[in-house]
């Protein structure tokens, strides 16, 4: 989902009245960034709290390459990672995920060993269907087993559009939530829903309801299904002493535009690129009683921040073992404080731009190779700045491209060079840099290594549901990443 | 000011709080529209109910050209032509214009001749400094005289961007008010401030807070003014009789970015052109106890409909004597209805394209000239669509370009003409647009002549305050209109 798909962002239809009554009712976040502009890189951030070349979640294979966890990847979160929800548990808190992790499917990677107590969902994308020979039907779990599988247990109807996993995961979630209340324990929820991501489904009641097309029918889907679970923890009493977070993994996917692909506003380009389409997300904070109502914050965000506030909340500290890349940003939430801190844009093992207030430095710019774009592979469909979106990697290192997000928000206008604007913003920004990268240790990378062994072939709980497959031989190979 | 320059409609640093507040209040027009992206038409097509086509403010001198009226214009609002406040007269009402009137600066078209009670303003843009020798400064009105001229008595400072002429306005404005009020005079304001035209200011108080730069601050002194506008009417007790509207006469100027141009939102182009970017407006209605607060509504309305929907709620009957292109919106706004109507798209002489429910053909596309292009006037900076956005003029009267203005606002996926629905939508439009054409009547054409005798030398007023200035002889020519 991108920035521009929420009425409360500008979406020229405005079909999410529950998205926005939840921006009316708590804090909208302006400035809110992922970590990185794909999904698995993003969530391991989310969880870890630290940029995906710190938690081994990006590849060395190619240079600034987006990489992520399909069915072949033989990599996953490492043990050494900690994860929110294993933390969040020395405070008593039960931990849930429902819908796709995309931390690696490997049984070392499995969600329940990783901190979370159960979980409805699936280890990766809903791609498919598969014939079950090249490639097996993406398995769904509940806890240890698996339940099924997309396409031929959960089905996924690629012609019509219908699928009702949006259904089957709110209630899950609103079940959660009533287990918790009935039983007095707090709880951290991880509602991590793969409905807007490309094949892009909804269930019967939704389709055909928006102005947009099937991607406006899942958009409404997702905003009805917030709607009720904001509406059942007011109904349950715990509204008020329930952290509510929304937002999303990258900016819309505009290669699937216009029927498949969602909205990033007035933003360049989209997911994979690490212009603002790519990696500036809605945000919304919701805690009535808490968070003043119709607040509007320009603190620059992560979703890496969700770490570390979510650990604020239950009162624990994060490591300190280790660098944390996310901030507390309950003062920010309660107090309306505004804390100094950059945004870093990494691609793969490349930062590629840096964010300090209304500055942004490219120190690289690419939006995909020519070779892809003359596939139909276009990231950044009717938009074209010389010099910015680039088909070639061009490194500028040495004299950054620099905007200002404020005046400039669809980056287009870059600063001249000369200007004393240009070297005064630069100079701290290429400091902040160099500060960054003088102390990162990189991760040791997850997603260089690809083989079709490790497919899910017999996930756990296959035997009792005779789904399991035979896997091919073991052959590995280095992780093909165009992007 | 642009679709997307309001908090409301997205701007991402959301510095419009009351007009975001107006809205909130009030209902939202997301598909409202200008009936020409450029000033000098759209304002007499407000204040007619009609087409510039029908009431003359287009010109013939070139296809498809957008023209307006520069001081050297010799045209201006033909008497026959019905201006709203005409005929809100009969209604004992007491009209007021506030800012730029842009209907022709010569005798004959003062806006006291056409129905306005009060002025203060000026007849042109704000354009200047001038030397007095080529072209004289432009005056500012008040009622039958001028009463001074901007640069010399009405300082615009272009280096630091200060003028503090919004400020004149909004007191000019709230003074009427309460005049009106006090008098129990019922009254019609048309608050037609210049501000964020370029050059763009903003008042000393404005400069500087905008995360935007001098346009933002001028947006904020705009929405800072609208607040105290409607807080004048609350605190006159008369807020729940008196109806507020809204909005911008065309797309924001890109051409003019990124220091003093805005917001198109998501859409394509501005200024200038006929792609959603030039003629989408910001809207809103305000009618406290009338207006249910936090509406939203996807009416196709037009700047036209504003001379329809105030006679409505005068009690008066539009003229029947003549084709009005608005109609009364007041069942949209107090009872939520949608009215199925089209939108035509005009440039000069030219429909470019038209709009019916989600579609929109593109009967001609043209961005601007290469010629002009090459010189660097671009009205889609960093927007680049194959096929659409040429340079050169592109007909599809045969064949139209077809849009799904709700899967696809930017207008960046014609559909395909084989498709079905392709076929369903042209037909539907295409019936509709034969049916506008078969019946309309062009108005003599008012922008073709220019003349710098008929400049600004000597507005009535100049002797008192000893700034007339000479006239050279008369040389009437064919006005230039490039774009």
């Amino acid at each position: 989902m991108g920035w521009g798909d929420l009425g409360a962002f500008g979406e020229p239809s405005k079909e999410t009245p529950n998205l926005d009554q939840m921006a009316a009712e708590g804090m909208l976040f302006l400035d809110f960034y992922t970590a990185n502009p794909l999904c698995s890189p993003s969530r391991a951030a989310l969880l870890t709290g630290r940029l995906p070349v710190r938690n081994g979640f990006y590849t060395t294979n190619g240079h600034a390459r987006n990489a992520y966890t399909p069915q072949d990847i033989v990599g996953g979160i490492p043990d050494s990672e900690l994860l929110l929800p294993e933390l969040l548990k020395k405070a008593g808190y039960t931990n849930k995920i429902v819908g796709k992790w995309h931390l690696g499917h490997r049984p070392q990677f499995h969600p329940l060993r990783h901190g979370f107590d159960e979980w409805f969902g699936s280890p990766n994308c809903h791609f498919g269907p598969y014939n079950s020979t090249e490639q097996p039907n993406i398995p769904v779990y509940r806890d240890w087993d698996m339940v099924g599988r997309y396409y031929e247990d959960f089905k996924i109807d690629l012609k019509t559009g219908e699928a009702n996993l949006t259904q089957l995961y709110l209630q899950e979630a609103l079940d959660f939530i009533s287990k918790q209340q009935a039983s007095q324990q707090p709880f951290f929820l991880y509602w991590a829903i793969d409905a807007t991501h490309a094949p892009v489904y909804a269930s019967k009641h939704f389709l055909g309801t928006s102005q947009r097309g099937l991607y406006g029918d899942a958009v409404r889907e997702i905003d009805d299904s917030v709607g009720k679970l904001l509406k059942h923890l007011q109904q349950l009493g715990i509204s008020e002493n329930t952290f509510v977070f929304f937002t999303s993994d990258n900016g819309a996917a505009l290669i699937s535009a216009p029927k498949q692909g969602g909205s990033n506003g007035p933003f360049l380009c989209g997911k994979q690129t690490t212009f603002e389409g790519g990696m500036r997300e809605p945000a919304i904070a919701w805690w009535p009683g808490h968070i003043p109502a119709g607040g509007v914050s320009h603190q620059l965000g992560s979703v890496m921040d969700l770490f570390s506030t979510s650990l604020s909340l239950a009162g624990l500290q994060p490591p300190s073992d280790r660098q944390i890349d996310g901030i507390d940003l309950l003062p920010v939430i309660l107090q309306g404080k505004l804390i100094d801190r950059p945004i870093f844009y990494y691609r793969g093992n490349e930062l590629m731009a840096a964010r300090a207030g209304l500055y942004k430095a490219h120190y690289w710019t690419w939006s995909n190779s020519w070779e892809e774009h003359s596939k139909g592979i276009d990231f950044c469909p009717g938009q074209s700045v010389a010099g910015v979106t680039t088909h070639t990697q061009e490194e500028h290192t040495y004299l950054p491209l620099l905007f200002h997000l404020g005046r400039d928000p669809g980056e287009k206008y870059p600063l001249s060079f000369a200007s004393e604007e240009y070297q005064r913003a630069v100079e701290h920004i290429s400091g902040l840099v160099q500060q960054h990268k003088a102390t990162l240790v990189p991760g040791q990378p997850q997603l260089n290594v690809c083989d079709q062994a490790v497919m899910n072939w017999s996930p756990p709980g296959c035997e009792k549901l005779g789904k399991c497959l035979k896997a091919p031989e073991s052959a590995p190979k280095k992780c093909s990443w165009p992007h």
